[in-house]
């Protein structure tokens, strides 16, 4: 029962023909998750978040312990789709509600299913456009991510009949009462001097900008070993003999890094946004190569009080990274309403503050 | 009690003059492997076999949890007889016999172990070849490896008289009946689909060859963290300051870390080789270095079941790894019998596969 | 209750008139510390020492298992001071009496503490010398590791009052009766071979030096992948885009990255300095950068039995680190006191060794 068709040993990977609306792919290779994972991710990106820093604070919260960051389980569920999903994609075009579901700890391990649910042809038809649905689950069953993504994918055979679907449509942004509250959840006793931040829910308008002040040099080592550790295989990021030849003549930074570089550089200025509870859209605006050094920057996008809870609300932030430049002057569209040249991340996503 | 002659606190490593017939080396270091040492590994190479991925997958298998990748541990025992046997060598000549025992799980210490079984002076009496049968150990006496590995050794003193002794004769490959079933393996419920891949035993065919497609680009921070992880303290590796003046101006790849890639790679097209039961023959044919771009390709050398299982076959693979150099054409040696140029590794081994 | 005194979200740090003398600074981001962590510093590193090595070999010894290695700590629990005490630091200028207590497990949570215990405003009222006491608990409130340490901090505003007030005076090394031999150690089954070397305490000589021989060369992404496992914040670690700019042109290595590089060196010659128990000072003499190689050389400078012990001594010693300079010659000062141009690091320390 398997869902490719091969001929021959080596995968091949979906051409667009071979999707059907309402397949569903079974991803392979599940992935246990382990605090050796998360040292590794805490040596590529050193960040600071108490929840999952401390068994001591998650716990003073209602944890059990410590779960894992968040963006290491969007990662690794991310990177299972690829082999079935992208591997002739010729452009990945956008992903969409993604909402974070019950934390994932140490021990715990990721099965990855995606959904067909939409494909549409190009005029060309040397390719088409696939829409799925990802869901990753715990050993348990427990849903700990949910994603759309859509994605540009090459024909095997441009003369190769290929069915169509309407892609569902998706709303631009999660609403506040489809965040999931983590279960247990309780900030009595939550400590801004060990989480690093006066600052809580109230103290954040909507329409402030933060300059996250610090940068990261990226270096192949770093981006190579992130990628590999998500057992991500997309070739474009570790074959420079290859990539030599390629577009840009070397190897192109996965995305998922710069995202969590940003949210490591964010702990400067929002070090009480203890947990990302979805992501409503993610622009890779440029692409970026070792030897650059990431800034980054938020703007309060909405703020909203979560329901039925009185001591915890949700900041919607456009968290914006930029390369080789600071970002004090916020640095984002033109008039013309083309990006900053510098602009490589546009993510509008969800947080968890205590109010 | 100590193993060593030495003249001042520095570890000098013996010399050819050193060893006798019938010797017992204990190493220094036993060392405790943990689910972070998997963590490392993984962000160093990968991989994506799954039952070293995934405590599920393993526990469908019949193990109690996720074992260690079977490299790590070869890699971290092998480094352990370094200081000891290697730390004079002038060549390490080869290594036969190798076969993988009891699966090493996070918490298992492992105690390394080594015997001189043969000792070939030169006839420049300069050096001499260095026979030892290592077997390492988990903390219960359990062996989870053994192999035999031969090493030219500098004398100190050309003069000094050195013992001799025959080597016993090694068979050129290790048969399917010495291979080491895991303990409870059962593949009633193994999952082709989770695994990776359709293709089980009785899909590959004596001869058949595979080009495992990707191409991975080492970088000098991974390799030498690949080597420290293993506590492997070869010079070459490490020093770029001495080695700068070497016979190759820059620092040699450890070996192993070529293998370690090539199984890696290997996953495109042996989804389903879920374990390495045995390495019967591994040649460095060329040094590797930083900024290399490694390739590999396999060929089915033999297809045997495993006696007592019929649900369980052995391959023989020879996994051909090249640098800057894609697999398509499968490079290996030319009529001359001399390897192509690209050719840095040609592994001959057994891996276990579900028939 | 917020320890800081801030303008914006963006936490810009203490400057010197924002200290006062007896205040006491909880700093942010407690830290649980893991054998993934262990992981990543073994590759970072690759030290060989038997007691954080193996679990076996710490059972032999009295210990439960394996603690980590105390440098492993002394980072986190140093990386924690920066973001309060350091962040607007022109120098830091030096520490003394770092003692370490109870040994860190996998699993405990490290919460640092600092005081206040002298500030000295420079005559120019431009900045001012801090000094501060920190202490490190684990989560049941035992001390790991307390330091004193003294860093000269801008102004923000130079005609600011800036209290003052004396610093205790600092012995120049610690007693060998404070320092803390781990509860339970006995020494009985202490196995030389195993642990690498015949050499005890009876065989090191007041005034004896020993070449390290090895030496390592550092990659940008090792030393920054160390420095964020630590969570240490300090800027010139990781943005090549302003250090370009910066006195150097490129990134500075974090001082206590050559700290573990030379520890890790000084096991070929040292195997038996099986824990470091305190440090007395340490002098960062010059920067190091990605590149340079690093080599040490030790110079026993007092031997001392450990008082109501008859199994244990206790050896201080000064390991220097060079860069790009074999230590045969042991390289430090010239007759005119000034180091050698090649030197990095002086540490001035105590180990434990057994009789």
């Amino acid at each position: 029962m398997s869902n490719k068709t091969k001929t021959d040993k080596t995968n091949l990977g979906n051409f667009f023909e071979d999707f059907r609306m309402g397949q569903e792919l079974r991803h392979a290779t599940p992935r246990t998750v382990s605090e050796g994972d998360a040292a590794v991710y805490m040596g590529l990106y050193g960040s600071r978040f108490a929840l999952s820093s401390a068994a001591t604070f998650a716990q003073s919260l209602g944890f059990e312990r410590a779960p894992l960051d968040e963006l290491l389980g969007f990662h690794i569920a991310f990177g299972k789709t690829v082999p079935d999903v992208s591997l002739n994609a010729i452009a990945n075009l956008g992903y969409a509600a993604c909402i974070f579901g019950a934390p994932l700890y140490a021990g715990d391990t990721v099965h990855t299913v995606s959904k067909v649910i939409g494909l549409r042809e190009n005029s060309n038809k040397q390719s088409g456009v696939v829409y799925v649905h990802s869901m990753a689950r715990n050993q348990h069953g427990t849903v700990v991510l949910e994603w759309n993504r859509w994605v540009m994918v090459r024909k095997r055979d441009a003369n190769a009949a290929a069915p169509t679907g309407d892609a569902p449509k998706l709303a631009a942004a999660v609403g506040v009462d489809q965040l999931h509250v983590p279960r247990g959840l309780q900030l009595d006793s939550y400590d801004n001097v060990l989480a690093g931040s006066p600052h809580r829910f109230a103290d954040y308008k909507v329409g402030e900008k933060i300059d996250h002040v610090d940068g990261t040099t990226i270096e192949e080592s770093e981006h190579a070993m992130a990628t590999r550790l998500y057992q991500n295989t997309a070739k474009v990021h570790f074959n420079q003999h290859s990539e030599r030849q390629g577009r840009f003549g070397k190897r192109l930074i996965y995305g998922g890094h710069i995202i969590s570089i940003a949210r490591a550089l964010s702990f400067n200025g929002l070090a009480n946004a203890f947990r990302i509870a979805a992501i409503n859209a993610g622009s890779h605006v440029a692409p970026s190569f070792a030897g650059d050094t990431i800034y980054a920057w938020s703007e309060v996008l909405d703020a909203q009080p979560v329901p039925t809870r009185n001591d915890l609300g949700a900041l919607r932030l456009r968290t914006v990274a930029a390369k080789d430049q600071p970002c004090a002057d916020f640095p984002y569209k033109g008039e013309d309403g083309k990006y900053h040249p510098a602009v490589v991340l546009d993510l509008d996503y969800w947080v968890l503050m205590p109010r």
